[in-house]
């Protein structure tokens, strides 16, 4: 079983309001899978040195820590500094493979009235990048850089395509490289030329599946092999970029399988992997 | 006030639980508003003939047809045949600028297990559309591909960027361009550039705004200045490629305009229109 299940992570947002870090641990280290994607409020709940003693005690490994957005609305590269230092220096600790953050949509926000804000996001976010990486040094652990779904453009942030991240990684060099979830990306008509593109820069690839119909556009997950994403293809493609680390299965889900036993879900996450995304790997 | 308002029309869709099609031409020409994009379903309650009396009592005008999707789930060039043909020649009696239709998932829909079917659909959506231009010979009236918000890729239309859009209208030659609806684009870092690129064929432009939070992906859209979107800097850009038309706004709203007093709801889009559209046009 721990061989079959060896590239499947599963970020802990999926069992989040059921369990806590130490609890997840164990709970997907019983389910006989071998590594965890970690939110730093679950982290700073448990302790790090509590957690780092819980996954050495269930030998689990650490795909990502996720550190969510940066450079929110009146955020700058030195307010963003110290939760950036402080995420890399803990995931260092941890073993993780990565630090997954998100490009804050800087100036936009509910109206009243057309602010540019998604505009003038997207013309500061490469400087602002810039600067928090020449303050933070050479990062111990990269920084994963994951576009999110053109939904959430006007709420989360203003980097929305594939290609987009990757002209950012382009223009800033070192330490930083991409954080894939395929739910935010599924949909590009470019997704294979940019995935091909991406290469070696891909540091983390999550994956649930897009409900039809989708009722919440936050937490509207679907499990791998619910929805209308063509998984096995989208595999075949990410493994052809090289990728060789574990596969994330991160599913939000408020109406479904955040209500249910977590020890389900976790079953059910190792099934999916099996049947939809280990195949084409 | 018909001078100022000359290059609005108001989108039926935006009093549909409302208003009647009758009421709404009768309910936008009392506010002064000369234009109207019609549905089908409101255009036969209504009856042909009625309706083109009463636009004419009224001196309205018609800004589009809206068909809705072509190509859905088991459908062809045959099967879709009747109801384009149809409402072609309804469009040409009513003197619409353009019919409008979207581009349907064709061999999507709901799990379980993934199906291909995005990919599946773009891959046939050229020779479906090539076939049925073909069958409906020289259209009276010019078709409008609309472009659709990529978080409706899984049920509603494979055709989600204004590029993929141009390059199926590059494709398929005469007689088909572009309804372009920025509620569905406004979030595409391409999007200047595409406008660009679509020149002259665009046959109409449609508005809202995007709320923060959005809560319904179908029908949660905003009045223009309620949300997000940069609406005078598009607005910039459409006027840019040398679009003369009308602009519509359509706004489908569950929650709030759709339960409003049509008059008022009229009235709110005028003075929108005013304050954010017409003055960059």
């Amino acid at each position: 079983m721990s061989t079959d299940l060896e590239r499947l992570s599963i970020n802990q947002a999926t069992t989040r309001p059921q369990w806590s870090l130490a609890e997840a641990i164990e709970g997907y280290a019983r389910a006989g899978i071998r590594s965890i994607g970690i939110w730093p409020d679950k982290l700073a709940e448990c302790g790090l040195a509590e957690a780092k003693r819980r996954l050495a005690a269930n030998d689990m490994a650490v795909s990502s820590l996720s550190l969510g957005r940066v450079f929110s609305e009146g955020a700058s590269a030195g307010s963003e500094y110290d939760r950036c230092r402080r995420a890399l220096d803990e995931a260092a600790e941890l073993g993780a493979d990565c630090v997954v953050v998100l490009a804050g949509t800087q100036g936009s926000g509910p109206g009243p009235g057309p602010v540019g804000g998604l505009a003038r996001a997207r013309a500061t976010v490469r400087d602002d990048f810039a600067d928090l990486l020449s303050r933070l040094g050479p990062p111990p652990v990269p920084l994963a850089l994951e576009p999110i779904h053109p939904m959430q453009a006007g709420e989360l942030s203003c980097v929305n395509t594939l290609d987009q991240a990757l002209d950012l990684c382009d223009a800033l060099g070192n330490g930083i490289g991409i954080a894939a979830d395929l739910y935010h990306l599924w949909w590009d008509p470019g997704l294979d030329a940019a995935l091909a593109r991406a290469g070696d820069r891909i540091l983390a690839c999550q994956v649930s599946d897009w409900l039809v119909p989708t009722v919440d556009l936050m937490a509207g997950r679907g499990m791998p092999g619910d929805g209308v994403i063509d998984l096995p293809h989208l595999m075949s493609r990410i493994a052809a970029t090289g990728y060789r680390r574990t596969i994330e299965i991160e599913l939000m889900s408020r109406n479904d399988w955040w209500n249910r036993r977590p020890e389900t879900v976790v079953a059910v996450c190792a099934e999916r992997f099996l049947q939809y995304i280990r195949p084409a790997l």
